[in-house]
């Protein structure tokens, strides 16, 4: 029989007066000497990383933490903190727009790496049927393309220290390869470049590092919460009140008209 | 004339096709050689921490990364990853509950840290002064108390962190100085103690750091965020649905009575 | 070329100064004159109702204000409004709890109804043929089955009044039997009855008055709104503060156990 | 001792298998005899409305469901139901952002007219004392002015429905004098009008049936909620992905300036 004990059992923490521990490890131990994303680690893993393994998660955390006022994510958490509600509701408002279309792509390019990884044929075979097989549902591939970038300048640093993880014996190199086959794959026959993107960068390093996709997913939110602080914070200083999506003097009344498309 | 590039102009962040500059650092640059918490202090005070001030904020950010599913945030978090909603959704949600109760008690004890300190009489006359103030209009003095720890096992791993930092000249030491005045002012007198808890502890840390205290919010935030999104993650994969604060074991029926008192 | 006013263009309202229009029609006709439900059926089909339409949509919204706090919407709202946040927020949070396995059921159900009602065959094989494919990937057929209610005591009322208006001519009645067919094809040969719940009786109602499935979810929203306002609103005038989910005399500490199964 | 029914208490409803009681009234004894804006009414004030009472709460809500995509809970529940996340979590966001500044004007007028109407001076007196005092602190008087309308069309229909309320004894007509007399107030030796706007003339309706305050930013939150759904659901069906404030053309690509003033 379920007891309000079961009822919230978690493997994630032991709270008693005077004991805080997080799977298992007493938080003053880690206080001061533990980084905080080897402490992220810990939390959502169950175990602590190596340095190395923390060094490439930090990469792939820091490379995400904003994107601009265009990103729907952003431009909601800034409005958000005009209309006099405190900071973590704009950062709440920010968050819940982080969904399968914001920042799902990494958690999609995961599953598709592992599927390419665990696929039983060769990996140009394993890659065409694969990506083949995913477009039949999809118009694009999650990692792949420059929406804005032709050329991301997060990407080359961050598979350069997959590449130096790789040497180092730290992660198996399979995914990475995986991307990069795709990569060629998606390039075939084509004059204008689909090049890998932010997504898929940090989803090489997620699925090398092995979390799950959905935590690719939750790792990301972390990541952007950063810029959706940042963003808030400054918005909250204007003095504006009620910001609206454009300023008056470009749209000074509002009139309906219907969708164009 | 307010343009569309003026409503939406920012400090924080410069992007063009090709460039993500942060803060004007191009973020190639620190992919890599910057860890994840000296990002988050340039993303949201404008340039890089020393290596030692970066330390302490990691302190105060692993130490506040959870306090288990009684707590609201988590709770909620847990309860909405069950209702068929997005990892993001479910963290958005523990996130909004964050508030002045929850965790605002970290801005506001650094805003009362920031009154004492900036106080024409000496220590124990402002302490006494601005403490006496506050609690005309407050019951509890935020940063004080212990509502679960008597001895919180954080509190004196991270004041020992400020005490080595003010040692290495790394911060002032008046917040710190102004906490403890506090603290006995507090307990004189009584033979139940009052002890600095985690919000205390952590307000110095961000209130020597020179955080704004709305920014002590907003950093607790992203802290909580951890334990929010590994709690989420752990209870999506209990395969439970809709799950209400108590098992109908413990709550067969839900029968209305008037709340208590 | 998109201008910002076909970026934000909406056939919904028009407004400019001194000028409120919704869907075409000014406000000031609507105050006073029009229900707020035909305002609703107004806002998201384009046209006002009929009375005998409005009264059956009235009906449904009515019927789904509230289930209790087991609910989850019901329980966020309500400890979200203990901790220190705006009562839209802690509306926020509910509302942001009613995704496909706490508010979706609705839609689903309605879903199913307009597959079986489109379907070729004669009712009887359809709904077995849909059924059929549908459990094939589901456990539950959304709409049916009884979670908490061995006899919904919503359930007669509002199918009575779809009968009623079946026999006034205002809807055609045929989503009402592929309803009932469902019921009697999950009950055959069965000891224990698997009823029509009230997801299903709402579906029913909803699918004959035209609105499209996402509309039962959105609708469902609006009117379980209603409770989580009122119990919000009676939490934040409990004097509880960050409330958890269960009382500490219950679990008076928190201790972590591995998820039991 | 604090029981698990105990810390999840409500007058609001009861709940057992077969029973479902909203404010002790059996749900089937509301479906299809009440309306909707009735079981609002019953819901937060625990007894039903006389139908007048339940008619000018009708058009306090009618009035206030939309105001154009420039509301910012317009265009984030837009932005938001573009991102990949349920209709719901797109209300949700919306609903977020109904605070202080966006939905609060409302509750504040409220307060105000009932420091006026309970205030020991003759009205303008009272007026001239109220408002000053809030001045002090504010600059600007919640109900009054005009942000968008010269003339809110809304306004003159709802307080001529107020006007036939006292004319029929429904309501007492006291706070509907004192918004009047604030606006002879504020309009003392000014060329330029400043008008009771429609938060001042929904915040009569609310004050003159007894609603708390905060109640009045809740049932604005219920009734702005139909315009985020129907805005919602509109940009839903648009194709649009990760829509963000500005179309490109209009800001190409997003340059950090700093924020002008």
């Amino acid at each position: 029989m379920t007891t309000a004990a079961d009822w919230w059992a978690t493997s994630i923490c032991r709270m008693e007066p005077g004991v805080v521990e997080l799977r298992g490890v007493p938080v003053q131990d880690l206080i001061g000497s533990t980084s905080f994303v080897s402490t992220i680690w810990l939390m959502v893993r169950g175990t602590l990383p190596s340095p190395k393994e923390a060094a490439l998660l930090e990469a792939a955390l820091v490379s995400s933490v904003d994107h601009g006022p265009q990103a729907p994510s952003i431009a909601i958490a800034r409005m958000t903190a005009t209309c006099g509600v405190g900071l973590n509701n704009a950062m709440a408002s920010g968050v819940n727009a982080l969904g399968d279309h914001h920042g799902g792509a990494g958690q999609q390019c995961v599953e598709i790496l592992n599927d390419i990884v665990a696929h039983q044929s060769d990996l140009d075979d394993a890659v065409e049927e694969v990506i083949t097989r995913y477009r039949t549902t999809n118009r694009y591939v999650p990692g792949f393309g420059h929406r804005f970038h032709p050329v991301d300048p997060r990407r080359d640093p961050l598979l350069g220290l997959v590449d130096r993880a790789v040497a180092d014996g730290v992660v198996a190199g399979r995914h990475l390869q995986a991307a990069r086959a795709i990569e060629t794959f998606l390039n075939r026959g084509r004059t204008k470049p689909v090049p890998m993107n932010i997504d898929g960068a940090t989803a090489v390093i997620y699925a090398e590092l092995g979390f799950a996709p959905e935590l690719a997913r939750g790792l990301f939110v972390l990541s952007r919460s950063v810029g959706i602080l940042a963003h808030a914070w400054e918005e909250s200083t204007s003095g504006m009140r009620n910001k609206g999506p454009i300023p008056r003097t470009v749209l000074p009344a509002y009139r309906a008209e219907p969708p164009t498309g």
